[in-house]
């Protein structure tokens, strides 16, 4: 396979239409004379399974040869990848095996299991992530569903970005946090060829600035031991997101804990939309910008979207009530 | 004035288009799956300033003559309603001074004071709220908005019901929390004259029961003290809202703070917005008609809107990190 061009990115948008939400766009006035910009959110803490991820997850699986189909998927995902895909694979009628690590979250085990995903716990680290799924596709055959390294994820994750460019004519920036970079990539891709005057700004928090480092010096930097709340953004880049982040993405922009969480808090409040602390990146690095005089991004009278990339929160461990 | 017909009610519309949000409708298959039912949710935590107390406030403002324009608006709050009618007196670039008790949150302090509004702190109960508002009325002549025992007021709120009722077709109940009763009221009125099939259910906390008491005696019962989360529905009923109530909702059921609490963190998990303790209640009487045997409405297979009346809350202060 290639780098998804502008048909692939169109035939996944045809391909999971039906099966994907076309999530709404908010807006907010006050955030918006907050931040002297406007801001449009792309909310995929709407999408089914409360992330982008089911974009990526779901034009994977009806992608899959009827042969493939017979064996069901697998992945290894402690987060919004995990009920992604066992979702996608419920509704076609397959077999999801999600590997976890044993200290997951009950809140999110049992958000898997709620979608019929069946669970093989691991020890938390990655060798015992990729040996137990290494070991469940040789028992089962199943296909394994990269949550990012793979550009049938990268094609699904770009079909959001599409759905702005279409919703939200002359965008300046579209901005998108950074983990492993398959939303990223996605949304560079679809931005590159779809508006291409649009600029794709990544954010990132400077706890875990393994893309910002891989992305200024040119040599990939993996992500080691990262501390953020941003839970989502833990993970390295992949081989295949990388060179298309390198490529297409305009700037990538490292925000401190603090402001990740007054932004999560700033839209909960002022919106009333449930955003987990990944998709405040983006909207504190426009709190960092608005309140600086040399901003690292110049944000006045921009017209900016941002992917709202999940709303999948622990509500009894909000990080504004930690301090 | 007479008890809002249909006309009016379709007037107050027309008057407050553009001006207010025509707020969306969310759906949940898994709340769905939960209740057996199909839940409609008409989401006024959506509306300008956070609560429907918008299009009463705003209803209220563009109805003034010239003469009273010139003197503003007040009004005694310290919820929503004084944040609805700080932002509506804005608007129309007149003053409204809100009366607020000394020991109001300073998150709702602030609100008003971002709206513009003019505040005065009076002690924190009845007698000195209704004193102050007497004693800035003498000196201001501004014209007083009640937030609730009003008709303009009560036909601002219809207009939710009269969208709801325009977007989701053979609705079985509308479901809305009663506190003031000028939500009821009015979304009893317009569900009678533009489905009267539909029945109108209020939802009213155990603890705070006096519409309920109200209601099924016939006999006026004031709010004595509530000890109730959902610190939207503290006030009495009105003179104006009791007879309507009492003549056009079908009925009234009260639910447990804990069916609360569980109602409002479901709907923050499963559907990412932020509703208040007040907004849940209706939700909370769903659940616990669903969990039930013998249930005090039946609910299987019904359709179902419900408004959800607000989303500000206190987000440091949420009720199930408390037990």
């Amino acid at each position: 396979m290639k780098i998804p061009d502008l048909s692939t990115i169109e035939e996944a948008a045809e391909r999971i239409k039906g099966q994907v939400h076309r999530t709404p766009i908010f807006t907010s006035k006050s955030i918006n004379e907050l931040v002297k910009a406007e801001i449009y959110l792309k909310s995929e803490n709407f999408q089914k399974a409360g992330a982008f991820k089911f974009r990526g997850a779901i034009n994977n699986v009806l992608s899959l040869t009827r042969d493939e189909l017979k064996h069901g998927v697998c992945t290894h995902s402690s987060g919004n990848h995990a009920q992604a895909l066992a979702l996608a694979a419920q509704i076609v009628g397959i077999k999801a095996y999600i590997i976890m690590p044993e200290n997951s979250s009950k809140v999110k085990i049992n958000a898997v299991k709620y979608y019929g995903g069946i669970i093989t716990f691991c020890k938390p680290n990655l060798a015992s992530r990729e040996e137990t799924l290494k070991k469940i596709q040789q028992e089962t055959n199943a296909c394994e569903i990269h949550p990012y390294n793979n550009y049938r994820t990268i094609a699904g994750q770009a079909t959001s970005a599409k759905e702005l460019l279409e919703d939200i004519n002359d965008l300046d920036y579209i901005m998108v946090p950074v983990g492993g970079g398959g939303l990223l990539s996605g949304t560079a891709l679809a931005t590159y060829y779809l508006s291409p005057k649009t600029k794709v700004i990544a954010a990132e928090p400077e706890k875990a600035n393994d893309a910002y480092l891989s992305f200024y010096s040119g040599k990939f930097v993996p992500s080691v031991n990262p501390q953020t709340i941003a839970d989502g953004l833990l993970t390295s880049l992949g081989s295949l997101t990388y060179p298309i982040i390198r490529k297409y993405v305009h700037q990538i922009i490292t925000v401190r804990e603090e402001s990740i969480i007054n932004a999560m808090k700033l839209v909960w409040e002022r919106m009333k939309i449930i955003i987990e602390p990944s998709s405040a990146v983006p909207v504190a690095a426009l709190l960092e910008s608005a309140s600086c005089h040399n901003p690292k991004l110049e944000i006045t009278g921009k017209r900016i979207g941002i992917i709202i990339s999940g709303g999948n929160v622990d509500l009894t461990k909000l990080p504004w009530l930690n301090s």
